[in-house]
Formats: C-alpha cells, structure tokens, sequence
C-alpha cells in the first residue's frame, strides 16, 4: 500500500514568509534557510523583526488567507488522493498554514505549532519533532507502507533520500543537479504520472 | 498538535460485509468477528462463499458504490478535518472501501488490500499490519501527536485503549458498559462536542 508524502511550500503553495514579506514590505523577512541554515537561529531572526514592529500572528494569517496554492496544485491534489493516500509533510506551523489549507479542502498535514501569547504576539514556536520529515518517512515504512515523496529543496532531503521512490519537483538547477538520480518534474502533469508510475511499480 | 483517529464501518459508513450479504442475498456472509473471533478463519471462511458462487470484486464494488455514508457522516468528518488532522484506522480493503471514500472526499486511509487474480476474482487478503489500530496509535504518538480516537466495537478496544483520548460512537450497550470509564456519542453532534474538548484539553 503507497503513501505520497508532499512537501508544501514550493510543491502546493508558494513560500509563506516570502509572501509575507513582500505583503508587508519587510524584505528582511526574506532571509531563508538558504542564507542561514540554523533553523533556530533563523527563526528567532523572524520573530525579533515581527517583535520590533508589533507584528501579529492575525496580520499574517490575514496575508495567508489571501494567498492561493499554486496554479494547478488544487486539482493535482484531488486527483491524487483519489488514487492514494497523502500526507503533507512541511515544516511551516499550523497557524500559518490553516488559511490555505482550507483552499486545498485541508490534507491531512504534519507540521509544528506557534507560541502565540494571549494578546496574538508570536512569543515563540514548537517544533512538534525534530527532523520530522525524514522520521515520519521512516516510520510510515516501519507501519508497511510504500513511501513515495515529492519535495523541492534541501530541507527536503533527508525526506526524499529515506522514502523507497522520490520525486524532486521545481527543483533549483543547483539541486537538481546535486540528487541528479532522482527525476525531477517541473508541471503538475509530470509530477502526477511520476508519482502514478512509482505507485504501480 | 492532535490526530484524531476514527474507525470506518460503523462511524462514517455501514458495515460494508453486511450491506453486500443485504444487497447480494447471501446471509451466511453476515457473520462478523462477533460470531468468529479468529479474523482469518472468518476472512477465508468469506472467501469460500464468494468462490462458491463466483462473486467477482466488481460485484462487491457495484454493491459498495450504490451505498452512503451514514447520514450526517459527511458533514461530520468535513467539519472535523477543518479543525485538526484526521485519519481513517480501517480493517477493511482499500479495494471495498473506495467508492466510499470518494463521497467522503476521500480521507487519509490505514487499511488492508485484497489479493485479486487477473480475472477479477478475490483470492486471499493481505493485512498491512497486523493490529494496524494499536500500533498506528503508538507510532502516531511517538511522532508527538497527541491521539484522539473514536470507534465503537470490540476491534477498535486496542486503538481506543492506546490513544491519549477515547470516545465510544454508538457502542453496543454491553460495550459500552464493558467501557464505561470511556464517554460514548451516540449522534455526530455529541462525538464532534466531545472530541474538540479532547483537542482543547
């Protein structure tokens, strides 16, 4: 029995904190794992800037709610979970994402939490389980499944590299050329049949 | 973060063995796992009737497409993955279940597969994991869920008896008295009521 794990931003949705940089006007928010790789680091970067400009966790879930899953994604999703189940594997928060999840008729997704204080500040953030998508693969094999994932960059990985089929999907050339034994898809279309062709193997 | 966790036949659809002995008018294939214990005497001892009259999957899936889930399921589970991530812990085959996960849109399903022969005939079953409930339960915890689940006979007591939350849904009322440190719903109102107290505790 097959699962298709998916990672969101970049293969459903475009990235959350671009989106919301560019909507408010804080290019500092820009700043991804591609330039620092601590994730933690990173994230208390983004927090301290939210901080300092008295930014709250409902100005961002109203940017959210106006964004849109990429152009196809919705009906790839459909149509993919008719033929298998799916997991959404993404290291965003639940609180970011909800908005968009409910343009997707929410998957079932695995991701982590905000600390958000009683007045709406984000004070913090919780990772549910560190590397979660690299164990939720190894534990979904470990529950006799066939695991087949699609994901788009590094922080995919580890994910991609423990699932037994991977597609990469939109990847940049740079990674791409790094996982070149892994196809690579870059419209809906193709991700779908690769996916299809790797359930029925 | 929580997962809620739900049995299929029984909370969201029919029994789907029953409606086809129904629908097909074979009452000897009504015997369930309250009559026989043992699941694979009862699975092969259901085989033999099928192979005896030459019930093909087909049949079986022609009779599964022209029923509904139970009434107000659909609204229920709807409702339901807009709050939290849900998935489907079933005994049944993906192969029964399908045309009844597609009025259901379809959820993320734990379940089994049957073995099926060229011509269409069901020769033998395979369990994906022996006592999925439980051990799906386990793992889902160990991946920092906190587990919610909801089932109402004997075969989901390990799934129930694992998770951090448990609510009965329309229990016999033997089972429920065998449980009765567990609350039971008997409408989807109630289960939903008692099941987002769960996810807020």
């Amino acid at each position: 029995m097959n699962v298709v794990v998916l990672d969101l931003e970049g293969v459903l949705v475009p990235e959350i904190w671009i989106a919301f940089a560019e909507a408010a006007g804080i290019p500092e928010l820009r700043r991804t794992t591609r330039d620092e790789p601590d994730y933690d680091k990173l994230m208390k970067y983004r927090l301290k800037i939210l901080s300092d400009r008295g930014v709250k966790l409902a100005d961002i879930q109203s940017v959210v709610s106006k964004m849109k899953p990429l152009d196809g994604a919705r009906e790839f999703y459909s149509r993919l979970k008719s033929k298998t189940r799916v997991v959404i594997l993404s290291d965003t928060f639940e609180e970011f994402a909800h908005p968009l999840m409910a343009q997707l008729d929410y998957p079932t997704i695995f991701c982590h939490n905000l600390i958000v204080s009683d007045s709406g500040e984000i004070t913090g953030y919780k990772l549910r389980l560190s590397d979660q998508k690299r164990v939720t693969v190894e534990t979904l094999k470990k529950l006799n499944f066939k695991v087949i994932a699609s994901g788009d960059s590094y922080n995919d990985l580890s994910m991609l590299r423990a699932a037994d089929k991977a597609v990469l999907f939109r990847p940049s050339e740079k990674f791409a050329r790094e996982n070149s034994d892994l196809p690579a898809a870059y419209e809906y279309t193709e991700l779908a049949l690769q996916l299809e062709i790797y359930m029925k193997e």
